[in-house]
């Protein structure tokens, strides 16, 4: 069950997604990359970016953290043009990949496929969920990492962890009932290294964090802050 | 959390799925019903069917057994022309629901939004689900009924529970870690009235069919089999 | 190609869209229907109502005026389950069927099968289109009616006829420069009797409404206007 | 309308879709596109290749000729997260991109949206289409390429300019009759020079291959047999 070529996963961790923000396409994907290259260097805490599908090869060439894709399809090579094949993004430098984020949601059984896909392919799987009941469903399913995301909460500034911590401790509580040893993150909102220290002291093991980075005036600074954060 | 409106659960129980078979749409699906309804008479077994959108009012007027819509969305009232509100099926007579079935499958969010529907809505909610760790996952949502089908299995005459009865074992072990309560069925290859009964032995509360019964020479006899087998 | 059992088309036609509204599911769409049959009766004008999938059955036991489905699905019987058959709503008494709508969107060869299913089962179809250009493309699939509905104005109460007389007559050139005899329709915020009564002038032979009737206080009355507008 | 940064197409010309095809992912995709590269030039006939997303930004790096996305999503840059934004793929070094391949097609207003982002980033487009009477639908939204492939014939080595010739001269008819001129390939099944030869001699422009290519012994020798048929 276990592929020996997946790195092992250094927790806390700081997800970093570039979604399609122009902030963060081509070029920009590279330069900011190169940031949070930089800030996990300084602070030893285990930093990873999720690019889009097509800056994976340049990013992962650019740095040495881990690099995530945004996605992969429940797919085996053939024939499925437009598709997301884990090969390709493995090839391309990809050490894992979120699955099943808010704005890109799958079925149920598409979920499990990708996360034994990934499994065999030896990227990291990080399923990301809506509220607590679907982030234990999604912990049944044995990924390596559940990612609790309130979507009202994206991208508002307004951090998951400060406004609704019964969301994610009940979170904690439910996925730890069907998985003792899931990595679980949360995300939304969080924009300040308090967010992330209260998230940790929740019992989650790190963030997943888009905005509050990618759109951040100095990305740089508040990622530093972010990962000192996590030493609190 | 729970609706006073919604029928307490009798089990064992068969679910006939009519798909959207030439055999049981439109006065076929009545004819249907009222044999599945004459065996439940006969035998005091519970026995749902599961017609086509357009045929619940006319099914659920003709019989006094439950009548399951084949999915609702996760939808309320409003503007979302072409899909299937709760509250319409259930005006037209409907006491419960398919939710995920392999053949009409949704985004996991959305199953668990159309279980907390039905939940509100007094509708009984049947997740289906692909393997053992995805019913696990759906157990997780806490609907009131799993039905494992393997896909591979569905429309063969290969009874899953005397071909792959280590899959529905395995079902009922990884469901019962994480819901107590909920009933489990299986599905796929159903066709005799031993396959039932193993099935019930196995752990489950009953049975997920289709073809098996709405396929039949003889609806009727087999369904009473069906029926006579789950008192073994 | 024809089918005989397929109804002739009458224009100027006005098609009410039920939705999932609350005032227009199960008993109350029903209600909504008989005053539709009033004013077609008094005013001796096509209207149509296209209620949800559970309702048609009712409705087209309760009114004489045409009933449209909400939607049908590329499908043939067999299994496709939660599916809508084209059977199957024709048998419940409708004769027409949306396609396409805005909220209610198909894959391009989806649109053609279920045009091409409409045709052989004898339902009317009523392809539904966005913009002017999108009209033209389902115009070429040679369905029976084309209905602009520019989705920003969909239950605003500005009616497109007037608010975008451009976006109408556009959309006429555009579709008669590919098809000379399909029924152009357009819909969106129409909510008084003038809006109708712009729109013939514009070019189209009919609305498809929905919350300017559904929705208002007195749908009769409204209707009734609206009826009377097209013979202006 | 026009966009002066799109490159003029020269036709005839023949594309190579990679699909997920292991032949041509990662490392082999380079390599693959090298030798249509080397065909390209010593033939002087246009020649482009559509690798994956994480391929593209090494495929165009490595060669001349041009590399199409498979795929391209109808959004704009935001929050997309595992989407396909267009400025992406144009960064990566994409000059066009297929949209609605039969693999992985779309609702008709996101193929309207998706040629007109395509239109303004300055990406060629060629959409592909199941049959006549859906070929000549997508015309009707100008895109730059209407590319017709029966899906039947996909992957089996029968042409379809040689077994239908029919569906591609009605194609041919159907599309003329709405766009003057828009660039018409064909494609399924497309093995020998012969089928390409015909195809042109049908009134097409070129074809779109894959497993033709991908999947051949010597793809070098077949995509040159190729590219001299389009000289015939």
């Amino acid at each position: 069950m276990n592929n020996p070529l997946k790195p092992k996963l250094q927790t806390p961790i700081i997800i970093v997604n570039f979604k399609t923000y122009s902030e963060a396409t081509g070029r920009k994907a590279v330069e900011l990359a190169k940031k949070a290259e930089k800030v996990s260097k300084e602070t030893n805490v285990n930093i990873a970016v999720a690019p889009q599908f097509a800056d994976i090869a340049t990013v992962a060439e650019a740095v040495e953290i881990p690099v995530f894709a945004q996605h992969i399809d429940p797919i085996t090579p053939g024939s499925y043009t437009g598709h997301v094949l884990a090969e390709s993004v493995k090839e391309a430098g990809a050490t894992g990949t979120l699955i099943n984020h808010s704005e890109r949601q799958l079925k149920l059984s598409d979920i499990d496929a990708a996360i034994k896909l990934a499994r065999e392919k030896g990227l990291v799987s990080c399923v990301c969920a809506n509220n607590p009941s679907i982030s234990a469903a999604a912990a049944a399913l044995k990924p390596d990492i559940v990612s609790i995301e309130p979507p009202e909460l994206i991208g508002t500034g307004i951090a998951v962890s400060k406004a609704q911590p019964e969301v994610v401790t009940n979170t904690v509580k439910l996925v730890r009932e069907v998985n003792a040893k899931v990595t679980i993150l949360c995300g939304a909102g969080i924009s300040h290294g308090e967010d992330v220290a209260v998230a940790l002291k929740l019992g989650t093991q790190g963030v997943l964090v888009a905005s509050g980075i990618v759109k951040a005036k100095d990305p740089y600074s508040i990622l530093r802050e972010f990962a000192e954060a996590t030493k609190q």
